[in-house]
């Protein structure tokens, strides 16, 4: 929009708006009309809350996710399973198991996977931290929850290498039919995995 | 999320990010993620930037919107023409029209349109403002550019029938076919708009 229709406070918080996953310039217009209107309700809290977060938000430097103390709330709860250790690609990955409520352990976040193509190396990802946390002695078993890409797979195999000498369980995530799904809109390596992996029923 | 996963001040963030137009819980996790990512590039920007919006953007008390001055931009423009006046029921839509680079004149913003059912009555629209504006004798002509619906119809005729004894020229946006838009896909009412209104080839 030209200079002349709006301040350009108001055309900078536009242009930022629009930076965030999911929106253009259109829905950043749409988004600063809204919280224009809503300045008490939204815009004020919201500023607030980023600037708390910006001001307060950590690594955590046993596991590498983010969270306003470091350990993490996760790594600071005791009574999390210590013996188990689950391993994932990123912050959002770990959100959504902990959504599922199914670990009992606690994580370790990569930062990412190994992709030659794109120049990540074993030293761009949080692994010497992976190392130093398992051979501390207290993890029995790690398990490998990364995405089922093949960097995902590739990163899976790099892991497992390198947590060989380390006398820990590894294992990774099922693959199969995902629960509420059909299979005429399955892919065929999914299809061929669940039926190596069927269980009895 | 569960409280022990972040802390409060992440967790309040997505659930502010989530009052975001287009956003739901799922996107606000996304979104609080990528701000995480990227603290210093977008996260600590965009919070300042809604710091200052909040306090800075006002009502433009010539025309009700916003901007970080009053009179705004437009108002405050004297290269604009003082003599045409275009009616907007939105912020919103004074940034369309200002888009679409057509507008000579400044710009009065109601707020909204009569609504007798959802309670809207005329002492809550920008119209005693209007009236004052005209009344000042520079505007010679009205456009009317409320949305085609049938509470910016009846708002239309309202207006008009307000005006009626300043002296104006009253017009309004004309209907027809948009442009690039197919005969296919337009309802009934728009192409019968389309033929009336016919102009010579």
């Amino acid at each position: 929009m030209p200079d002349r229709v709006v301040g350009p406070e108001i055309e900078r918080l536009i242009q930022l708006l629009a930076r965030l996953p999911g929106y253009g310039p259109r829905s950043a217009r749409r988004a600063a009309l809204h919280l224009m209107r809503k300045r008490e309700e939204l815009l004020s809290p919201l500023a607030d809350a980023m600037r708390v977060a910006k001001e307060r938000i950590v690594t955590c430097e046993s596991c590498g996710s983010v969270d306003t103390r470091s350990p993490c709330s996760i790594c600071g709860d005791n009574r999390r399973d210590a013996a188990q250790l689950v391993i994932v690609e990123t912050v959002g990955d770990l959100w959504a198991l902990e959504r599922a409520g199914v670990v009992k352990g606690r994580y370790h976040v990569l930062g990412g996977t190994l992709s030659p193509l794109d120049g990540v190396g074993p030293a761009d990802l949080n692994l010497q931290g992976l190392v130093t946390r398992v051979a501390e002695g207290e993890v029995r078993e790690v398990i490998i929850a990364v995405n089922a890409t093949v960097d995902g797979q590739t990163t899976a195999h790099y892991v497992t290498d390198m947590l060989a000498h380390l006398g820990v369980r590894v294992t990774r995530l099922a693959h199969g039919v995902p629960v509420g799904g059909e299979l005429d809109y399955l892919d065929e390596g999914t299809l061929a995995a669940a039926i190596r992996s069927r269980t009895a029923f």
